[in-house]
């Protein structure tokens, strides 16, 4: 018996890793000492010395079941920017920016055109947002994975001042919380969307939506890394920043509020993306559970001093969207 | 429809992390300025200021198939050591020492039990091993796994000197190569190992091994890291260190050396585990697949100079396997 028969294909990976090397050695900067192919990728730290005190700061996440629809629908093309966008979001909301991305992907088999384009796609994404790939794995796991399954995930590392971490011990009653727009569903709920599509045709043009349910379903999710840079760079004070992931805003938003401070949430104040009111039309979704799941068209909600709302409307848009009160979790309005 | 329905259990897995609290949070070191629960966990990094010239390095891996093993065997409890301890490693093949570790646990239903048993066993790992557990995603994709499985990967930071990098610029031929016993298969080649034990009682004792299947096959990935500092406390000097993972010595041995180096490695110089003469009898493995797809008794092999050796024998224990000559590739001899 060989390891072949077994069901892993050791040079499958190996090529499709060479085809896509260069793609990769793309998004290093001067501070990849040593990357792909190490048995840990190196990043020198020299500038972290220039810091008055600095504070790494580190996430991990996954694509989630949006890996299934994308291949269901023949195009991984974006799943590089969901995972890399994901995480930079996670860093952005402790006030940090990220330093050097590492991935993790999996299947049951290493079919070498989807590791080619989950790879390019990866590494496109890193270097849209200016994140060296330092390192990652690639494994083959017949037994574990569906056929034809894939997994992606990653973990960004970032860096941040400790005296300008964003958090729950700066928010104050009163606050104004600020909404970014979602670029759709972005990372989460996909179990539950898959459901409610199946048996539709991705590829039709849908009247609600105005657009195919591919193209809304699978738009990447999208970073803010350029709206807080924006936001740095005006000095504009940012008290903390929740980021809207699985659980939605219920879920997340109570993560960056301290104990003895809950949320009131206005409802209607910020535009609600078709994709979503298709979906509660089509699967018979109550409005509560949407809530629960989705992001519901709100991608970030900063929480600011309200004397900061007009210039954080003038550099990065978005939408008033509730406030800061006394009490616990959120209550909608 | 409601989420429940579409096979994602938010509360169960809520109820594991809650019950895990406790055992996650004793590997905090006072680094950790905010970890559980947080978008990203906050690791104060003052202490790299007081480094000639920190270079951070990083390292991604999974367990493999090793996790359908233990689920079989109904004992997870290894499986977070395998999994720290094959990252720490591959940290000290470039001689740097951990700072912190985030996991990726995913499976089609998040089994509320198996989930405690794994957190349990990464915490109880970290611990061992002195790092904190930082932060981590845990994922239930229905679809994408097969029911039942799991997997199992995480992210290890460390930092070393720059001046003190280990790897293949050091190596000088006529270096000799100093192997560490490893305690088993580790985490590599299970897929070949469960085609070959199937069918198997792996709770039967197995008087060629002198213990069951079950112990042999799921001993956990050891780590080197007292070794590593014990040298190091010694000012022994090592030139560079490969990890021996999926790939045996013939694909982690060169990692370790430069262009124009080669290897010989000399067969009968260590001993081969019983385990790995059993599993090749059994399966009908050619020999040349067993050094292709095991570490055949070596985890680690330093590369070091030859008037080491003895400093090195005294200190860590360990045997000499062979050496670097001029060519390409390795050599058994």
């Amino acid at each position: 018996m060989r390891y072949e028969e077994a069901g892993v294909h050791i040079e499958a990976k190996a090529e499709a890793l060479r085809r896509a090397k260069a793609q990769l050695e793309a998004t290093y900067t001067p501070e990849v000492l040593r990357g792909l192919g190490a048995f840990g990728g190196l990043f020198d730290a020299q500038a972290l010395k220039g810091m008055r005190h600095p504070v790494l700061v580190a996430t991990t996440d996954g694509v989630g079941t949006k890996t299934l629809l994308a291949l269901e629908a023949g195009d991984v093309s974006g799943l590089g920017f969901d995972l890399v966008n994901h995480s930079v979001n996670d860093l952005l909301a402790q006030g940090a920016k990220p330093l050097f991305f590492l991935d993790y992907l999996a299947a049951s088999r290493l079919d070498e055109e989807v590791l080619a384009a989950l790879l390019a796609s990866l590494a496109e994404a890193c270097r849209a947002q200016g994140i060296p790939l330092l390192g990652g794995e690639t494994a083959e796991m017949p037994g574990v994975y569906r056929e034809g399954a894939w997994d992606l995930a990653g973990t960004l590392v970032g860096v941040v001042e400790r005296d300008r971490i964003l958090g729950p011990e700066r928010v104050r009653a009163g606050d104004l919380l600020w909404g970014l727009p979602s670029s759709g569903p972005h990372t989460n709920g996909y179990s539950l969307i898959r459901k409610v599509v199946a048996g539709q045709d991705l590829e039709a043009w849908v009247p609600e939506l105005g657009e195919t349910l591919k193209e809304a379903l699978l738009r990447p999710h999208r970073s803010y890394l350029p709206e807080f840079l924006r936001l740095e760079a005006a000095r504009v004070e940012v008290h903390a920043i929740a980021h809207i992931t699985g659980g939605g805003i219920p879920e997340n938003l109570p993560r960056a509020l301290p104990e003895g401070l809950g949320a009131e949430v206005w409802k209607g104040s910020w535009p609600i993306p078709s994709i979503f009111t298709y979906l509660q039309r089509l699967g018979g979704i109550p409005e509560e559970e949407m809530y629960r799941v989705f992001n519901m068209g709100l991608g970030l909600i900063l929480v600011l001093p309200e004397e900061e709302a007009k210039e954080v409307q003038a550099l990065v848009g978005g939408f008033p969207v509730g406030r800061v009160v006394l009490g616990e979790g959120v209550r909608f309005l």
